[in-house]
């Protein structure tokens, strides 16, 4: 059997699965950022025709997963998986989307890294065999998000300027062992690391450290060297979380700074949205990389980039425990063809 | 390439993983019920010298896999991945052991279905190629559980006789590409059911149909007759939700009643007990495998056994917000050699 393990925590596909479709939809506030002509809905309401945000959040993951499988001219019983989740309690969004697409469903919570593990985990599905067509989806609301993790959006809280705003929206990526698209074609798994930041409201700087390790693995593991990506982008660190990653990075001695970005930093207009330092949310790096990055790849604007999707495992009551925020980063090679 | 999927929800292994090694840490209550002989650890207190029922929850999970990756005379940094998760909003329980043990994470839920999702995974990276050694590892705590799911324990609410018990326990798999003990030879992957069930207290009900959908299923992708089994065990369903699925499977046909069983009934002596319906939580199926059944396979008193964990897949918001409970079942095929 060909080689799949390299080094201590990287994959490598030996028949690299190809990402035939995506599909995008975001709120109002993300339709009006910078990369709002990539995506392909953008809601008018936050709520989507539903009564409460959490079922809007559900709809939006049902809706990006129909919509990228009519995109690939599939149906769904033609999808054999569905990977996913997304930062609600028990990730309700994205099963009681499983509810109504009755695609085989295995749930997967790495808060802000669910992307990249759900594309992980579909390319092991298929490029192991077990499967020939699934899709990985992951989606936030800032509504849903704000009042579980952090206070009633009705006390019009201050926001201090570490603080990141939740993405409201949904990718749906499907992964196939054959048909047209960019391949995945390296994955690196996370370790949790924690440096002690204990701020929900200074997640960048909590996910840094993440961040920082699995992209030194990534490199350690496979030989590659920054300048072979077009694009190394993290997601979410924010403005302030990527200046540290980018020096934590350099600390080991890789310098990034050159072709680094973070999906934070790209979906919003901080200034001009009141945004503080970037976006974050489980749908975060999943719009941005089902919207932009993804059009990119198959412009060929883009030939290789490293999505590395970052979460921070925290809990509201791990904080209220006295715990400080440990993190994770999954790291994901893609390529165009 | 040989042929893994079989059916239409089915992974049968080409190269079957071996679970070379289980451990179960448990709390009093099931340490004093039927099983109480099997389980590694028994503790005396469910604080586990921990200040609260949270970090008592993740310092099981971290013992059970230090504990198992021992057995297995193996160290941590031999482990390529972690695989699991828990009941706690975000993971807290298995995140924060994974953040100690340095163990390439990936993180899942399926709630109490999380054990089996966790062996399936890790059996696909395994027989993939992906990895040499994973360990699989899921729990729960009544304390911590109860109080985010139903009410403050120090109300001391009545449980109605549906309810179920939520297990103190967390249990870990060492699965290997090479050594001894049985083997994981198929997977079947659940889809989420849902039949309207929206009584928290009445899980087993809500769960039924999925487990049932998935004994189904996997008999139709096998062409394994019941028979064919030592035994079928779904974890949790309890008294109740055990009946539901015997008779929503005989419905289509199958006659699985001469060798079903539960974790869940096994797990406690319901009336000397007081846990009404049986027991429940990701640690229950977990415990009792790693446990009890482990034990039997390796002995040969078992030869092959279907551990078919469910998962109800509802939040507290989401029954607040009047939804009903979605549930999932997967299963796993495993065999002594």
């Amino acid at each position: 059997m060909a080689i799949k393990r390299i080094g201590t925590q990287t994959i490598k596909f030996v028949n690299p699965p190809l990402l035939i479709s995506t599909a995008s939809i975001v709120g109002p506030k993300e339709g009006e950022g910078p990369l709002g002509e990539y995506f392909d809905k953008v809601l008018s309401d936050d709520l989507f025709q539903e009564v409460s945000w959490e079922k809007a959040e559900s709809k939006m993951t049902k809706e990006a997963i129909s919509l990228a499988t009519n995109k690939a001219q599939l149906k769904i019983p033609d999808i054999q998986y569905l990977l996913g989740g997304d930062l609600l309690n028990q990730l309700i969004a994205t099963t009681y989307a499983a509810r109504d697409l009755q695609i085989p469903f295995l749930g997967l919570y790495g808060a802000c890294s669910t992307m990249a593990e759900s594309l992980a985990l579909g390319g092991i599905l298929i490029d192991g065999g077990f499967a020939d067509r699934v899709v990985a989806a992951t989606s936030s609301h800032f509504s849903s998000a704000e009042r579980q993790f952090r206070f009633p959006l009705e006390l019009g809280n201050q926001r201090p300027l570490t603080a990141q705003w939740t993405v409201t929206g949904a990718g749906a990526v499907i992964l196939s062992e054959k048909g047209k698209g960019p391949t995945i074609t390296h994955v690196t798994t996370g370790k949790v690391l924690d440096y002690g930041i204990a701020d929900a409201s200074n997640m960048g700087a909590a996910m840094a450290p993440a961040a920082a390790s699995t992209i030194v693995s990534h490199f350690s593991d496979t030989g590659f060297k920054p300048e072979d990506y077009d694009l190394i982008i993290t997601g979410d660190l924010g403005i302030y979380g990527g200046e540290i990653a980018i020096e934590l990075v350099r600390n080991r001695g890789l310098d990034i700074m050159k072709n680094y970005s973070d999906c934070g930093i790209e979906i919003f207009n901080g200034k001009k949205q009141d945004t503080h330092a970037g976006g974050s949310g489980c749908g975060c790096s999943a719009v941005v990389f089902c919207g932009y990055l993804y059009k990119k790849l198959v412009e060929k604007k883009y030939r290789k980039i490293l999505l590395v999707s970052t979460g921070a495992l925290f809990s509201p009551l791990s904080l209220q425990q006295g715990e400080s925020i440990p993190s994770i980063a999954h790291a994901v090679t893609i390529e165009c063809n």
